[in-house]
Order: structure tokens, then sequence, then C-alpha cells
């Protein structure tokens, strides 16, 4: 059984070219996501589709416009709540969106970098409604992890896992 | 009625050219600032002064100088306290500063970024005294939304709130 | 007395080149770490080796290779944790390692930012173990202060303090 706010992800995945049921899997060095005392952390996500390659790559105002640097900014935030998704069990469980963290790989003269974060605020919003109101950081940096164009982290505020949700 | 922190973030934000009763307006897609459990985060800040222009824009080290830097580090984390007031309701609630985040857009050969985030922490330290040292991260960035010349950010522990302090 | 974590600190300082028993000093301007109701706050660390001099400056893939920016993280965590052991007084404290962040400083075309913060999240697990496993996100900056190669920020999750630990 999937609540609205996971039947909600899963669409905005699907529509992406994601894989809904793909797993956001664990690398030997870091966890996509840890929670702990009610806080969600979830990892710098970079905008992957299926398997590891990096779907968005280059500068955003230069080989990326500003629409292929909103669709990666999607891509990021969805991964990211994927990654949450499959910590928590249930999106259900997310009482707030605390911080959102946006790292845009800028050109030189690329100012719109708010722009940008905002196709990701978005669908926090469309998923959350008013659970989904949320702190931003967005800063245009010099390179991410194999040339992805965005890297988006998240916070999120938990409740108590409820075990009428769970599906296992 | 105004306490002693309130007062002082009045005092400094008149001091900078802002008006100490401007409302940090959220715009659509995320919010000033979000408290949650005890914790206040605050979007990050760019240095405005009235309206949306930004005053100080370009690379610190370049079009700015450190000086330069410095005034606009310290309108972000004028504004930054502003929007904590604002959700807050007064400074007086705060416990402790707990992080501040400092982006500072550089000329390639600036090196000198803790020079520009120290004028935030001083006002930081000014305000709350004790209660204000933090722990802080200093990078430098390629480029900032709107061509700001700084970015900053908080998070900052509340106390419960005290129904003595409203002045509502 | 010290635990194996605490010992395991001295032990990669001490390869390092670092003083295991060197005190992380706080400035006047912020903390080297805050502690607040079980999160531990560390600053962002340089990679600094004795003293106030940066031991690795640079960019990431022109004046500094690979392995001197995975060198570089290395100092930069371990110095981190000297700094999150000394506030608590002892690593037995904490109980898992919320989040990492690892700015590099990078060239124009150095992409595996990954490969240098992995130098860092295999230390953590290497005093941590289980308790080790933690988020993180990578950026590639344009400047560090005082020309450093990388910076490092981490947020710990500490239990009470057991006051069988303390060695004073």
């Amino acid at each position: 059984m999937s609540s609205a706010r996971d039947a909600l992800l899963r669409k905005f995945a699907a529509d992406l070219g994601l894989d809904p049921g793909e797993e956001i899997v664990a690398i030997p060095q870091y966890e996509p996501a840890v929670e702990h005392e009610g806080q969600l952390f979830v990892s710098g996500q970079i905008p992957r589709r299926r398997g590891p390659e990096v779907a968005v790559v280059g500068r955003v105002g230069a080989e990326v416009d500003l629409d292929g640097g909103r669709g990666a900014a999607r891509l990021c935030v969805v991964r990211a709540l994927m990654a949450a998704r499959q910590q928590a069990g249930t999106l259900d469980r997310v009482r707030r969106v605390l911080r959102m963290n946006v790292y845009v790989r800028a050109a030189p003269d690329f100012a719109a970098l708010s722009e940008v974060a905002d196709a990701a605020s978005e669908i926090v919003h469309a998923v959350f409604k008013p659970d989904g109101s949320h702190t931003r950081t967005t800063v245009g940096v010099f390179q991410l992890p194999k040339n992805a164009a965005v890297e988006l982290d998240l916070l999120l505020a938990l409740g108590a896992p409820d075990l009428s949700y769970s599906t296992f």
C-alpha cells in the first residue's frame, strides 16, 4: 500500500525517466540517508536517471541551459526523496522539510541560480503540501562530482514510525 | 516591548541602512526560517538593503574589496537574524548559535575568506554575548544568486516560547 | 585512560604528522565545536598539521594531485575529530556520524571529488565502525580560506556524558 505522498513521488520519478522502484544504494563510503532522533539526513544527490552515469553534466549557463539545469534539480530532489522514503519506509512520516541545500555548477556569468533551485522546491511543495515549506540555501559552485550540473541535499523532520504504514 | 537583543539587532540594521521593521518575506518557493523542535533554520541570505535588489554584487577581491565583502557579510547576518526574530518572536528565545555557513564569491586569488566571515561572527557575538559562540564553515564559491558577493545561513537553538515575550 | 576510538584517532593523527595532543584552539570569532542537546557541530577544518599554517594549498587537479587531495581530506577529518573529542571528552560518546560536508578546491576539469572525500570517510569508518556510517555532500569550490585544498565539517550525534569515561 502506498500513501498519497509516496504515489506522487513515484509519479514524479516515472515522469523524469527514473525507475520509481530503484533502490538508492549505499556505496561503501557513505549512506544515502541516516535517521537519528527524528531527523533524516539525505546525502548530496546528483542528477542520475538509471545506473551510475550522470544524466546532466556541465555548467548551467554554458553546456546546460536554464531548463536543463531545472531538469537536473528535479532529478536530484526526486532521488533525494527516494532515498528518504527508502530509509523512512514512507514519506508519510515526514513532518517537515527543514533544509534544502542546492549546489549549481554555474558558468561565470550565470546568476539565475534561484530559478534552478526553484524547480526542486516546487516538487517538495507538490509532494508535501504545507509540510513542504522549507528553508533553502543555493550557491554556485565551480565543480561537482562526475561533472554533474546540480547537487542537492535535504534534512527532513520525521514523526515516529507507525507500524500500520509498514509494507513488510 | 523589545528585548536587549532585539534592540541591538534593530540598531545594527539601522546602521547598515536596513529598515529594522522590514519583514523578511517568504517567496512562494521557500521560507525565510523554519522552526522545529527547538531548532531554527534560516535560509541563505544575500546582502539586500531595502527591497529585492542586491546591495553588494561581484567578486570579493575583484569588483568588491575586503571591506565591501565584510559589509556584505554584515548585511547577510543581520537579515538572517531579522528572519530568525520574525519567526521566533524575539531573539531572547535563542539559546545558542549552532552553525553559520558563509559563502564568499571570491576572485581567483582572494584567500582572505575568513576575514570576510569574521564580520558576521562579530555581530553574532555582539547580539548574543556568550550564547553567540558558534561553529562556522566558510568557503569561496564561484557564483551566488543575483551575483551577490556573500551568502550566509544560520542554525539556531531555541528555548520554549515564553508568552510574556509576546507583543501581539 | 583512552578508549579504543580515542586511541585510533591518536594513531591516525600521529601517522599524518599531527600532534595528537594538540588542542584545536578557539579563535575569537568562532568555536571549533559546539554541543547542544545531543548534537555536536564541528567547524570547517582545513588541512593544518602543526600551528596555523596550512599544509596542503592549491587546487586539486592542478597544484595538488589526487593523492595530495586525499591526504588533505585525511588531515581535515582527523582535525575535525580532534575538535569533537576535545569538546565531548571522548569519542565514545559519539552515537552516530550524521553528516559530513566536504569542500574540494578543484581545478576546472577535476571531477574526481568523491575520491578525495572518500579518504575522509574511510577514516570515519575506521574509527567508529558501524556507528561511522554517515551522509555526505561533496562539492567543488573555487577558493578556500588560506588557499587550502580541502575543507570539511561534521555533525555528530552524542550520547549523554558518562562520568566513567572522564580522564580529568
